[in-house]
């Protein structure tokens, strides 16, 4: 059989320890084709470079056997470079991360590592992000990876519905507390709730520092936010049609009493 | 009755003709505040600036009665930066636009405009994204204003659903062809085919341009890309739950086999 074709890609930087992980993990799954930022593109959420040009070169990274490049686009135009310019067929998975951070409940929107995935799944390919809840550069990835390789195994032999892809959030490394397992989940109902430092510069000028406080509105247990504070990892199913059907009928009651 | 405040904000930057026509046209409804962002934020989707500072200054732009700021950052941070900084209370209404150009279908997950809005019902405002289908500068925004009246009084009258914004994408203005009315719809499967232009730059390195063509594979006729192909204006409730709901028993089927 035909070894599958893995695109990979993250927004921390295709020298972030998270991708190189990533990108070691797969070389065992296929022959893994990389096209990542060549800068941190974390918040980057779903932007794409339309105003300007984008950079792309084949690099050298370590001695694996994948194919990389160097992106100075964001998360999103990597995926589409790969797909419409770079390979000559589609990939049979791609997936994105290992990000250094959480992307579980509202910070997939915000996320350029989901936003990949994201954009995998409107190419029509199967799509996974992987996220480590540990923003340290040093993060130990090891207890992480048999998760990573069964939700890959599973996904690259049956693939996902049409229009969804997967959000994979692991806990931090505990000594001496195993994962539980898997769960799969709801995004919880959690938001930032901001604070604004602000600061003065050497000229007095005004600036801001974007801070905030991450809260969990939702008491439910079968969100992703309940999972990790638990111990699992979630996986939440996320799609990009985004239209709120259970307000279609609200909506035309309100603008067209219909 | 105490005037409603309203947050103005928008992808294309504050000295855009769709910004300042919606401005004029909200002034009629309520106590404008503006924050926008200084240069043109097209597809920058959610994006937010956790990396570097933002700018923020009160500016003068011409001799209406709202109050404005200029910002260095993304729409996104526009709405936070006004809601959590700026404003002293929760405005009564967020509106995002007008754009130049459309954000129907599968557009909305790349706009700055939308993603404004997104930002707004998160942030618990009932919010709204205007879109006109012309790009030019010089566009014609006087067939739009009904529409905008029209949608802007009843969501401040009787506000939306919890966690839901609206996309509103009006058509280009066609001398001899009146808008039908408006159509409540969903969000068309349509998507990007892209096709990167590669270039050489005069020290013979590679650079790509990012184009490509629209394509809707969608023949519903409760879409936006059929109200808009058909000379209505279409309105689409947007939500930030991205959770595929009919896809979490599939899911828990390939992972866990229950």
């Amino acid at each position: 059989m035909k070894r599958p074709l893995i695109l990979v890609v993250n927004d921390d930087g295709i020298s972030a320890p998270g991708i190189r992980n990533l990108i070691r993990i797969m070389n065992d799954f296929g022959d893994v084709f990389v096209v990542a930022p060549d800068s941190p593109q974390s918040g980057k959420g779903h932007a794409i470079t339309i105003e300007a040009t984008i950079r792309c070169d084949k690099v050298i990274i370590d001695d694996g056997p994948q194919i990389e490049y160097s992106c100075s686009g964001t998360p999103v135009d990597c995926v589409k470079l790969a797909v419409n310019q770079l390979l000559d067929r589609k990939p049979d998975l791609c997936v994105s991360g290992i990000n250094h951070g959480s992307n579980s409940s509202i910070n997939v929107i915000y996320s350029g590592t989901m936003s990949a995935a994201v954009e995998g799944a409107l190419e029509g390919i199967p799509s996974i992000g992987f996220s480590l809840l540990d923003y340290a550069h040093n993060a130990d990835f090891s207890e992480a990876e048999q998760y990573i390789r069964k939700v890959t195994k599973e996904v690259l032999e049956n693939g996902l519905d049409d229009g969804v892809c997967l959000n994979v959030n692991i806990p931090k490394r505990i000594e001496g507390e195993e994962i539980k397992g898997l769960k799969v989940c709801r995004q919880a109902d959690a938001n930032w709730e901001e604070e604004f430092e602000e600061r003065t510069d050497p000229k007095g000028r005004t600036y801001y520092w974007l801070t905030g406080k991450f809260m969990n509105y939702d008491k439910g247990t079968d969100t992703d936010e309940w999972a990790l504070a638990n111990h699992y990892v979630s996986v939440v199913p996320v799609q990009f049609d985004v239209t709120a059907h259970s307000s279609l009928v609200s909506v035309n009651k309100l603008l067209l009493n219909e």
